[in-house]
């Protein structure tokens, strides 16, 4: 059976988790605390060189890491990813838009929030300033999605893909980064269409790990 | 026909035209300056509305934007990409792996000694913090390149791929930025191995524009 290695509050590994239950796919989950030095160890380097999760371990024992790559691998010939060349082409484009003008915004923005506390500000200030200058262009990669989504139900096509999944999961927790949806009401109706999907799982419902470490 | 919009000095038009030639795909190539406001008008946001070279117009109209998407949807079907779906996602890794790691930082570093101009120092020494930074970062890109070079070829597989091509561009004009790749003599002789393969074109040698603008 595959199996991925896992931390829940992580959104990267929401976003394989979310393709893995829309695919009713079972795997295995190892449950990793990304807070601690685990992922630094040799042993989790021996599986993801780069020490981050998600990575995935196929049956062959091959090993994915990224979020975008592992879900590009498990949809292929499958609903969420387009049978065409220009589709599929179309999906890594908005892979990768999420990953520059999401992920590294918006999420960032959470991150900076939730993790490193403080409600983004620290002792001088210093924090608060990359706070706004990230939820700024965490605005910029929102009006993107904004206008791509005003007249389409989806990011590509007419059905759900993967690109929709990996988008969804950080612009779902814009709130954690102090970030108001309010001015993207495409949006909204794109996270609430989405959300009501039979595919669809909260962060926090995830099945029994095999495994803890450390 | 096909027709690239591209900007010769850009790294991430030549890797667009490196698949291209590697190929011996014919296209049509419009030559636009990435330093006037062109890419910022309402007839460019109309191709790519991120403002960014490079796009690739299909034949049949739709435009593709972003290199690693283009790469992935020239190469399918080709030897330039893997027929197995663990490849193709392992060549999404190293593509995204690029996008972060290398373009990013070795790329960065370029932008800043050769565009921001003054070797990368301005009048508060602020720019050559960042230069330094980026350095730093980058150093860290190649060394996961190294690693994986060093009893390798080429990064996937037993022949070259997209993702040696586009990994290729920022890592050869490393100098640019300053950085010296002598503690790297895997990655050196895996830029040397790809120079040698007959579709190699250096980033000047490009075909007549059928447009320039602006």
């Amino acid at each position: 059976m595959i199996r991925l290695y896992d931390f829940i509050t992580s959104g990267n590994c929401w976003k394989v988790r979310l393709v893995l239950s829309h695919l009713g796919r079972p795997y295995e989950r190892v449950e990793i605390d990304r807070f601690t030095s685990y992922t630094r160890s040799a042993e989790y380097r021996a599986i993801n060189p780069l020490g981050l999760v998600p990575a995935l371990r196929l049956e062959d024992g091959r090993i994915l890491h990224d979020s975008a790559a592992i879900a590009f691998y498990l949809t292929e010939d499958t609903s969420l990813l387009p049978a065409d060349a220009p589709g599929r082409a179309e999906v890594i484009q908005w892979l990768i838009y999420e990953q520059r003008y999401i992920c590294e915004t918006v999420g960032m923005a959470r991150y900076i929030v939730t993790t490193l506390g403080k409600g983004g500000l620290d002792e001088a200030g210093a924090q608060s300033e990359t706070l706004a200058e990230v939820q700024r262009l965490g605005h910029e990669g929102l009006a993107g999605l904004e206008t791509r989504l005003a007249k389409r139900d989806f990011l590509i096509g007419a059905g759900c893909t993967i690109a929709d999944l990996c988008n969804y999961v950080y612009v779902a927790m814009a709130d954690q980064g102090n970030m108001d949806l309010a001015p993207y009401p495409a949006i909204r109706r794109w996270l609430a269409r989405l959300e009501a999907l039979p595919g669809h799982r909260a962060m926090g419902d995830v099945p029994a790990p095999v495994l803890r470490r450390p």
